[in-house]
């Protein structure tokens, strides 16, 4: 597939540079560290920082700002950021109020980002984290390569807690907030095509004319099931029935919901999807208190969707995730 | 190309009522005539309204909302919506300030809508409209099936006229501003694929492996020249050049800028060419007081990329695009 770019070993960092140049008002740039950050960030928050691997745009980049992350660290495509990226990233926020970190449940990131800790700490820092491993496509008696892994669900923990950091909550408050959320926060997506990557690296699957594959992870991971793609509704049921069993939900349960496009797939697919998982969640007699669809966490242009379900144990969750934003793409 | 539906006939009727069910807190769905309308509308401002067909999302929906439309209309894919479906939008929304709405310049979607807006004067209704034709691929001597059309540009014009209405401009006002911005707004697009339309009715281009098409439409029409894709940086010389050559700009002249994805165009690539636009429009000596990228106005799944700039000839349209919003997807 074509792609608008300069060249695969130019195409992280010119994007960076461009999403500077979008936000020059409000994002600060480390090109050395690709590091984005909130230039006037407020000392009084204490600053979360998250990043991983490029190729999942609007992640991470997107994120930045006030009443999100107050930072994000950028790897190559699908490659995490090195802990010397996330340790200046740290030093770079840290404002003596502690700095947490959220982090994705893939074995490589967690080295990274808990080597960056580690040397924090050394420093005198305080720091702690959060690990997302909100993808239940995997059994949870897989190996420790096949774990639970972290996918969009990532995107609301930034939400909530980005929220909660904005108005004041300590490092531990939040470290505690964002462990509750992820005890209860599960995703699974669906993928049409496979990611296709700037370098001509084989992708991890391929599909044939009219076959989906459920399960697939952001880095196009494979999945637990192929089988022909006959309507949006049934995909829903599919994804629905299987967090249904893993959440043996009662009636009048209260659920968040995020609709996730996972890069290839038009606004108006994700819609008609949210529509049929909508009808779902209305037999189910759930109460639905908020419903984000859009493109928010990807696998470059994978075609594929996913579905995001928080059980709400908290009012003040709900109200987090409708608080305002000032990033480039939660909207 | 597969598809996330459940027939071509149902998808737009399953969008709007996904994402009536996604902004159930703030926005409205009046079925019969798929009209979105903000649920709460502060009587005190003129309400904006527009529309036209479905496929370009987040066009027209992802607008509705405090800031932008008070109301946007939908027709099939790629097909205007009826006079009745805008009057009924019209009638929706007025509320003694007269009604301003933004049409795209299509033959049909000019009828329908200046059908509407006769019928509602009828009415007694006090209703103006503006008229965006910022697609400047077409030669100004072209034909009246080939004149300037309206493409990502009013996006901005939408932004803002929406945000001056929010501070109680009239409606004359706001008609003024309107045509001031359109006068000094210019897009251009390139793509990389055709659009896969649901139906699978034909293309109206094709393209070759490798190959990029300057100055399409959003609804797939032909542009003016086919080339081998070499790098985004040679696709920003050719989109920035031609708009050099119709704005004749001074050094320092001050314009916004939107970087629009057609569709299929990840963000990555998005923002590396708008690192290319950036370096350009520095040798320029260009003042960038606004910039946005993003998937804004789309042709369904198209891979391409457009280019907007809007040459500032008032301080108070930088203040009216930086002003917050309370949309799907404007952010």
């Amino acid at each position: 597939m074509k792609k608008i770019m300069n060249g695969p070993e130019k195409i992280v960092d010119q994007m960076l540079q461009g999403f500077a140049f979008a936000r020059a008002d409000k994002v600060g740039y480390d090109p050395l560290h690709r590091v984005l950050y909130q230039k006037t960030f407020d000392p009084k928050s204490v600053p979360i920082i998250s990043g991983g691997g490029s190729g999942h745009e609007p992640g991470h980049l997107g994120y930045v700002g006030e009443g999100m992350l107050a930072a994000a660290v950028h790897g190559d495509v699908f490659v995490p950021p090195s802990a010397q990226q996330v340790l200046a990233a740290i030093r770079q926020m840290d404002q003596g109020k502690g700095v947490l970190l959220i982090i994705k449940n893939f074995v490589a990131d967690l080295a990274t980002f808990l080597s960056a800790e580690v040397q924090a700490r050394a420093e005198g820092r305080d720091v702690a984290h959060v690990i997302v491993n909100d993808d239940v496509s995997v059994e949870s008696d897989a190996s420790f390569e096949k774990r639970r892994r972290g996918v969009a669900g990532a995107v609301l923990v930034h939400k909530i807690i980005g929220a909660a950091a904005k108005e004041g909550y300590s490092l531990e408050a939040l470290q505690e907030i964002g462990e509750q959320v992820v005890k209860n926060l599960a995703t699974l997506g669906v993928a049409l095509t496979h990611a296709d990557l700037p370098e001509r690296r084989e992708p991890q699957f391929l599909l044939e004319e009219g076959e989906v594959y459920f399960g697939v992870g952001i880095h196009g991971e494979q999945g637990y099931r192929k089988e022909k793609l006959v309507s949006s509704e049934l995909l829903a049921v599919e994804l629905v029935n299987k967090l249904k069993s893993l959440y043996r939900w009662d009636k009048n349960d209260q659920y968040a919901v995020l609709i996730n496009g996972l890069g290839g797939t038009p606004l108006i697919e994700q819609y008609v999807f949210a529509n049929d998982v909508r009808r779902l969640l209305a037999i189910e007699n759930l109460h639905v208190s908020f419903v984000k669809v859009g493109t928010q966490l990807t696998s470059l242009n994978m075609k594929g969707i996913s579905l995001t379900m928080l059980k709400i144990c908290d009012e003040q969750w709900v109200k987090w995730l409708y608080a305002p934003v000032d990033v480039a793409h939660w909207a």
